[in-house]
C-alpha cells in the first residue's frame, strides 16, 4: 500500500508520501510516489500517487511527457502551461481515464485491482492554492476550508491527529509537524507503508516547492517520532481513571 | 460498520463495543453487539460481533439457544458447559460456518456482503484468560503475549494507541483507559461507529464480567475524551519544529 497526505492551509501546502510498494507481502519495493513540476516563479504542480503501480506510473509518464513536449512546442497543453490548476487536475484525470480504459479489464481479469488515486496540488501565479484528489474514474474532489486535507492509500491510522489539528489557519510549522505525526502513526501500525518519505512544502505565492527526502535516520523526523511517542505516553498516563 | 476491541492482559480482559449499525449511510440503527454469558463462580463468556447483522444475530441466537437448552438438558453442549474456552470458540465457529453455508450465496447474489467476525473472550475455573477472533469461515485466531489485543470492524483509527500502550503487564486501569481512547479516536474519525458503548471488564480468576453501558453524557467517558483531546493538543504543541 501507500500513504500520502496533502494539507492545504492559508499559509501554503504540505505534501508527504511514503515510498513502499508491494505486490503481496513478499514482494516489497521502493518507489517514489511524489512528482514535482515547476515553472520557476510561475507555477508549481505536485502529484502523489496510490494504488496500482502500473496504472500510476503510466499516468505520471503521460503528464511528464506532456510537460516535455510543451517545452518544445508551446501549443501542446501541459499541467505547467494550462490555464488553471483546475484544468491541470482535469488533465491528470483524463490521463487516468485513458489508462484505466485500456488496462482495467485486463488487470481485473488477472484477479488484481486496477484502482488508483492521485493527489495533485499547487499554485499558479495569479491563482489560489489548490489541492485535489483524482479517482480511478478520472473525476476529482477538491479540499476546502471545511476539509483542509486529503489522504490516499492507508489513510485511517493517520486521520485522527489531522482531524484534531488541521484548520485553515494552522501555521506552516504546525502543518509540517502534523503531516509527520500522521505518517509516523501510519508507519507504526501498518507494514505496507515504509520509509523513506518525500516531503514538499509550498509557501503561498512562491510557486516553488521546498523538498526533502526523509530517510530513517533523519534526525528531525526521529526527534518528532520519539517526542510524540513520549508525549502520548505522558498524555495517556495523565488521563483520569474510569470506574467500571 | 462497527468497532469492537478486546484486550487481554495478565490482570484480566477488557472488552468494548459500539452500537451503531448501518445498511447504507441513510439507514442507521442501534444494536447491542456485546453478549455476555455467565455461570456464576464457574465461567464467563463474552461475544462481540461485527459484519453482516443478519449473520451475526443468527450466530448469537444459536449460542443463546444452546445455553438455554443446556440449562434444561445437561447433555446438550454449550459455551458455558463445554470442556474449555477453546471448545467454546469452536462452537461459535461452527455456528458461524452453518449460517454462512446457508446464507452466504443468497446474500452475495443480492450484492451485499456476508462477512462477519466475532470476538469471543472469557475464562473458566481452572483455565486461563482467553481471547479469540472468529472469522466468516468459522476458523479463528487467539491473542497472545506478543499480540495482546484483537479488533473487529473499523479497527484502523484506534490501533495506534493500542500499539503504543498495551503490553501483557499493562494494568487493568490503563487497559480500560486505552480501550476508551481507542474508541474515542474511532468515534471522532468515522461516522459509522457510534455511541452508546458497552464495556465489560473481567478480572482474572473472578469468572464474572463487570459491565457498563456508556451513553454520550457518561461523565467519566466525557472526561477521558476531553482530557485526551487537550493532552494531544499540548503534546502536539510541545513537539520540536522541523526545517524543510
Amino acid at each position: 500500500m501507500t500513504y500520502c497526505v496533502g494539507l492545504k492551509i492559508r499559509a501554503g501546502l504540505v505534501l508527504l508520501s511514503d515510498t513502499r510498494t508491494n505486490a503481496g507481502i513478499d514482494n516489497i519495493a521502493r518507489y517514489r510516489k511524489m512528482f514535482i513540476f515547476e515553472e520557476p516563479g510561475e507555477r508549481v504542480f505536485v502529484m502523489m500517487t496510490a494504488g496500482n503501480l502500473g496504472i500510476t506510473q503510466d499516468v505520471v509518464t503521460r503528464i511528464e511527457t506532456g510537460v516535455k513536449r510543451a517545452r518544445v512546442d508551446p501549443d501542446v497543453e501541459s499541467v505547467l502551461n494550462c490555464e488553471s490548476l483546475y484544468r491541470a487536475a482535469q488533465i491528470v484525470g483524463e490521463a487516468m481515464l485513458e489508462v484505466q480504459k485500456r488496462d482495467r479489464a485486463h488487470i481485473e481479469a488477472q484477479g488484481s485491482a486496477a484502482d488508483a488515486t492521485v493527489i495533485v496540488a499547487g499554485q499558479r501565479r495569479g491563482g489560489e492554492l489548490r489541492l485535489f484528489e483524482i479517482y480511478s474514474a478520472g473525476n476529482f474532489i477538491e479540499a476546502s476550508e471545511d476539509t483542509p486535507f486529503l489522504q490516499i492509500g492507508e489513510h485511517k491510522y493517520g486521520k485522527p491527529i489531522l482531524d484534531r489539528v488541521i484548520k485553515p489557519d494552522t501555521t506552516m510549522e504546525e502543518a509540517i509537524k502534523a503531516a509527520l505525526v500522521s505518517m509516523d502513526s501510519t508507519l507504526r501500525s501498518n507494514l505496507s507503508v515504509g520509509m523513506p518519505l518525500d516531503m514538499a512544502v509550498i509557501d503561498v505565492d512562491t510557486y516553488h516547492a521546498r523538498t526533502q527526502r526523509i530517510e530513517y535516520d533523519h534526525p528531525q523526523f526521529r526527534q518528532i517520532s520519539d517526542s510524540w511517542a513520549n508525549a502520548l505516553r505522558e498524555a495517556f498516563n495523565g488521563l483520569p481513571s474510569v470506574n467500571i
